[in-house]
């Protein structure tokens, strides 16, 4: 393994983190990367979330309390002006931040960085949904005092969060005093505009951007002392967006204590002292709500919030420590992938879905931001990551969390049919990047151009019509996206006759690999359009035959031609699809092969990821991948391609492919399991899998990588599992269980009905675990079905080819004609 | 002609604007296009720039005082970071305006808008180099006033303008009242952070950035009211340049008067009161001097004005007129075109040459902005226009300018250096637009790719050389920059095989058409850069053979290696030549044939400009250019193409040309007439001449084309009269004389010797008018010699081939093997 390859093992500290395959564990205070912890012990449900920062609030790298959805505009200033270049900036805000409890032991504060600490432990529980923290302090006069935390983000409660601080005084009496905050923190993001990235550096561009003005304007503040209410109410200077926080207190003591508080605009504050004595266990309650909206006045979220703490109260707390227990035992009974005898590896795929399910339970009618809700990286934006990583998950284990996140999506029609126009299109483009539905992606060439969103997004909802079988939603929504996309591919690609044939093309686009840009036919996009146009063909036409007058609505809503239908069939029957065979693979792109090729090999790791150390010109000049394009388009696409196909194309794209994108590793694993390089595809697995609880991109700090999150699943399923769905439910799965693996299982939901699935070496063994329906598959060339009662058991001899090692660099040596593509190392 | 072909004949008014070979001239108050007007009677002397704003400064597009190379620098935002951006922006700034006079009669203000003017001319003579302007004013009560000005910025003395109003009291007695300004107006430049563009309208990139923020910092104030000296100080805040502006009054009156002055920070003031009667002329006259510096304190510059004013105000006034006229005596002696008998373009020929010498003439150590400095527009940046468009008629008849400007370029190679390692190449890298050195190209696509200002700037060197036998400055300076920019070319170009033969590739480059960007093997790129290459080759084993320490100093200075000269031969020999047998044509990229053909015939004028009204991807995606690009590349290099190559080029780009930039008909217009397209030749001739006197792109506000001022004369000298310089001295004429044209003259000098050459219908004639040399050249077939006293005739025969009207649209008849490209216009 190089610096730059894949990780072949476990890269955690097991003494700092001890392996628990149902939770995250942390022993030590570790000031150095707090940045990192704060991401890890993140909770959050998909709408709010918390970082994991201290109670204290004194030991951070970035105060953070995020609501999904919740951003800011602004208008882009571009350093130089063309039409049609993305005008509204949209930022995720960082929201009044509730956890804040700081603690005085005889008006010494509790500092971790400078604490004496004779435990600490702290702990993110995947079942409960709690993360706890539990530590013995040992004062400066000598005293000794536990102190405990919970805190959760509620999954059935989506606007509620709980926090707890417990305080017990192990030895000597003291004067406790608790000071819980509300905050609003939102002057931290004021940067100055003097600061200007040091000489040969450049301000990371995947980081949020970051507000010069204030942001949030004061509409509301309230403290009922009594009550230990605080309330606080704000609105965004130019998105005009409002939002509601309110806290609630409830102190527990054996002792009578002292209340005070105040409340300002940016803050509220409750100070409870006590004077306990030795033995006491002081608790104290923090029930928060959060409500936001675009149109509804501060004063009225605050009444939601109001609403929704009363109920939580009426409950009481530990009914809601138990109902997060209870929605989670419910998660991992349908959505577990369980890895006997693999505790790092089970513990690290836990925490993976884990985040995932953090960052989009209750997103409910909103997108999935690609750092979910655990930080403000690429300004709280939803991607393609929602629908190509993120959604197979839900779709296969959650459904419902699928429909509304493609709800979400056909709500952005409207806009999506407006850039379109911008673009000189027929049909609806969506946004490379957005919140609001307009396109954010301020650096057209690695963001609008990336025309293939469409198609992601046409992919995500034919996969989940074709696994739930829910007809109603491709009726009402899902047709007029595939028709709209399917639209886009028709009017921007052309026909071109060559050598007496005539074929589709797609020019000036940029598929997934963002180190080439604005490229023709690039295959990802071409083969993905493809399957868009076919798709909204076929969806169209069964609609018009099985629901006359539920197409008249399409027609009615989209304008739809008949002959639109036999174009798009059309266009995708004739669209090109390069191949070179000279080479024997497909190139990313029509002149892919003709670029110079980078020398990874004898790169070094002070210049990498290359987009922070090259103008991109000198990146787009080489055959170099950020991340996985064709190989992707191979999996998505699975039976339009051999495996022989597939093997050339990852042989040759592996090497030259950086993993500079979080995207790329689970989609080599996935690839190389299929192909036959198992431990490749295992090391690919573990860097995926370690992406943040190893900050393998040095960027965790900046949030969860849920694409990443998603792609394990992906990986485990779809990879070592071997399952590919052709769609209309027609479901195959070919194992690749790793060496060394005892078993892999993992649940399965097709139309109302979950199976479980459990690979090992030699066979494949499937039993209904829930639903009433049968559920039909093939194992490699057998076709089985196994139905309540009626578990199937399909033998397997082996797990496909195995090639050892790893692909070498095809410079120099590829063409049999004396076609040679010399490697470089740029500005060597 | 289409609305957006080239015009056929003289687009002005002509009562408005009459006819006089010598000057411009308009006849009446149009406040409906000042802009326009103020940048045609602007005066210049290439470093201080009066724009053509009225005395009175009330009617007026932009007030603008302009100083070349007189700039703030600020940090670039880009709306998405990435490495190597060009990070300091670098703007001109408006200068303090010492042209206002305002006048008031019995306390009424002359205000051009309201006035009843019972007269009006303006003049700008091109042989006084004066700007002169003379009305009769009915007051309100009914007195008439006569009132002149005159205004110049001196050739003789650079830092030097001269300006005078008179008033003549026609009939009545009346207080006048004269109140002399000077202001500045930076805080104009203030914009709005408010103001967006309209919705679907987008900033004109082209126009000046403006500043939010305050520029200049007052540093010096100064009044002497007995001495009519004002003195005004100030340095720029990022920047840190210094510029300084004292104003000296002098007033004839027949009668006493009364002054009463005062200055502020940014304003000075005189006010002269005179009771003045009927018959009574009083003249008011104003000496400004400008100095500027990068390091010089703001206090003494005031010194060095002081000093350039005493000078002049002892020689007197009309001394300067004097000087004036004699230096453009002398201009015109060594650089006129005549067109006998065609007095509309006589007339617009000598306004170009004009505004080419004002914009260029004492730039002296400074760059030759694209707008001269006759206003800011595109921020007062130094582009490639300089070397390929504006120094050919400096070389050939003032080549002193030429090599100023060539030693600026000079002296920017560190930076030039510096920015070769930001893109990760070796050699130098001049940036597409900067004042003070540093790229200031904020989108790259357009910019920085534009790698092929390396090797006009190498043309230029060369062409400069080669005109005047200059080898002091080729070994001492020029030699440098052409190692430099060969090694560029060396680096970031690849060998790759194909076919058995192996040949040399540059990727990811922009060419001049900006409608396609970041290509593979631009056409025009590689034939220049093979120039570059070789003459780079050529050059330094010149140097050795000739003078061998003076190549031990190249070599110290460069750190040259012997192996790099064979390198750049090779590199130059195997330089890929796009060329596409089957169309019969060369493409301007590799894949540029592979694209859909933009249908321009269809394109309705309201999405015109291209630019200003599609994404820049939906522009890329389409054959069409912006300007042209081989066509361009076969003018410089003309000896490299065949007539029948040149002919085919010709017809398959020029339907698909939009001229959407001013640099393109000029050079339509030369290959035109070579090829045999007479009419579109002069077609193109007159869309160039008019470019700005008819404001033919909309925005002559914004100031002089300079690149098309210099284009006129090579469309004349090499279009019409046919001239190629093939270097080293080699000169060929084959002349094109337009139907209807009795007589086309020129002057061109060459290695001291001037000669004049007059082409007819029947023959070329030749005569030395200056200098002792003989000029040995060859006219189509015949060489000749010329020499004093001994003139050359050589008859012609004809004006070569004549094809009549416009080639077609090349789209769909294309290729005999059924290849077909269609032609579409998008977002219809």
């Amino acid at each position: 393994m190089t610096a730059f390859g894949p990780i072949t093992g476990d890269p955690l500290d097991r003494n700092r983190f001890p392996i628990d395959e149902w939770a995250l564990v942390e022993t030590r205070f570790e000031p150095s990367d707090l940045g990192v912890t704060e991401t890890l012990f993140a909770v959050g449900n998909g709408y709010l979330g918390l970082r994991g920062n201290y109670e204290e609030a004194r030991d951070a790298y970035a105060d953070g309390t995020f609501v999904n959805g919740f951003h800011e505009t602004w208008p882009i200033h571009h350093a130089e002006e063309a039409f049609g270049l993305a005008r509204v900036g949209q930022t995720m805000v960082n929201a009044p931040d509730p956890k804040i409890i700081r603690l005085y032991i005889d008006d010494e504060p509790l500092e971790l960085s400078t604490a004496d600490l004779l435990d600490y432990q702290r702990v993110l529980d995947f079942r409960t949904g709690v993360l706890s923290r539990d530590l013995v302090w040992r004062t400066t006069s000598g005293k000794r005092v536990r102190v405990r935390s919970r805190r959760m983000t509620s999954f059935t409660e989506r606007h509620l969060g709980v926090m707890q601080l417990e305080v017990t005084l192990l030895e000597g009496n003291a004067a406790v005093q608790l000071s819980s905050q509300l905050v609003n923190r939102q002057d931290r993001d004021v940067r100055s505009e003097q600061v200007e990235p040091a000489q040969g550096t450049i301000a990371d561009p995947r980081k949020a951007e970051q507000f010069g003005r204030r942001v949030l304007q004061p509409q509301y503040k309230d403290l009922d002392e009594d009550a230990g209410r605080i309330a606080l109410g704000y609105q965004t200077v130019d998105s005009g967006m409002t939002i509601g926080v309110v806290v609630d207190h409830h102190l527990d003591s054996p002792v009578p204590y002292r209340t005070e508080g105040r409340v300002e605009d940016d803050q509220g504050k409750l100070i409870y002292q006590i004077r306990a004595e030795e033995g006491h266990t002081i608790r104290l309650t923090k029930l928060v709500s959060v409500h936001t909206a675009t149109r509804v006045p501060a004063r009225e979220l605050i009444d939601r919030c109001e609403r929704t703490l009363d109920r939580a109260n009426e409950d009481g707390v530990e009914a809601q420590f138990e109902a997060q227990r209870e929605w989670l035992d419910a998660f991992w009974e349908r959505s577990d992938v369980e890895l006997p005898r693999q505790p790092d590896l089970q513990q690290a795929t836990r925490w993976n879905l884990f985040a995932l399910t953090q960052a989009t339970a209750r997103a409910d009618g909103l997108g999935i931001p690609a750092k979910g809700v655990s930080a403000a990286g690429y300004g709280g934006h939803y991607f393609w990551d929602a629908e190509i990583y993120a959604m197979p998950f839900s779709t296969y284990t959650t459904p419902n969390a699928t429909r509304n996140a493609l709800r979400f999506r056909y709500s952005l029609l409207p806009a999506a049919r407006r850039r379109a126009v911008d673009l000189s299109q027929k049909g609806a483009l969506f946004p490379w990047r957005t919140i609001n539905g307009n396109e954010a992606s301020a650096y057209y060439a690695a963001g609008t151009a990336q025309y293939h969103i469409d198609a992601d997004i046409a992919y995500a909802v034919s996969q989940y019509v074709g696994a739930t079988g829910d007809l109603d939603f491709l009726v009402r929504e899902g047709v007029d996206i595939l028709v709209e996309t399917a639209r886009l591919w028709a009017d921007i690609g052309f026909w071109r006759q060559e050598n007496g044939s005539s074929s589709f093309h797609i020019h000036g686009v940029t598929g997934p690999d963002e180190y080439t840009t604005v490229v023709n036919d690039n295959l990802y996009t071409n083969v993905l359009a493809r399957f868009n146009l076919r798709r909204a063909a076929d969806a169209v036409t069964e609609v018009r035959e099985s629901q006359p007058d539920a197409y008249d609505e399409v027609v009615r809503r989209t304008g739809l031609r008949e002959e639109e239908i036999a174009e798009w069939r059309e266009a995708a029957a004739g669209m090109h699809v390069p191949y070179d065979a000279k080479v024997g693979i497909h190139p990313q792109d029509s002149r892919f092969l003709d670029r110079e090729m980078w020398d990874l090999e004898h790169t070094s790791a002070d210049v990498r990821p290359l987009l922070l150390h090259h103008h991109p010109l000198v990146i787009y000049r080489f055959q170099v991948l950020k991340q996985a394009d064709v190989v992707l388009a191979q999996f998505l696409q699975s039976e339009e391609f051999t495996t022989q196909e597939k093997r050339a194309d990852f042989e040759y794209y592996d090497p030259i492919t950086t993993g500079d994108s979080s995207l790329s590793a689970v989609v080599q694993s996935i690839i190389a399991a299929e192909v036959g390089y198992h431990e490749l595809a295992l090391q690919y697995f573990y860097e995926a899998a370690f992406v943040d609880l190893a900050d393998r991109h040095a960027n965790a700090a900046d949030g969860v990588h849920v694409a990443s999150t998603g792609g394990v699943w992906s990986a485990l399923v779809c990879g070592f599992g071997g399952f590919r769905d052709h769609g209309a439910g027609r479901w195959h799965f070919d194992p690749r269980l790793p060496a060394g693996w005892d078993e892999l299982s993992f649940r399965l939901t097709m139309r109302g009905t979950r199976i479980r699935v459990t690979v090992t070496s030699d066979a494949l063994t499937a039993i209904v675990e829930d639903g009433e329906g049968e559920v039909t598959f093939s194992v490699r060339d057998t076709e089985v079905t196994a139905a309540p009662g009626r578990p199937v058991e399909v033998p397997l001899d082996g797990q496909g080819a195995r090639i050892e090692g790893r692909p070498p660099n095809p410079a120099g040596t590829l063409r049999a004609d004396g076609t040679v593509i010399s490697a470089t190392v740029p500005g060597r």
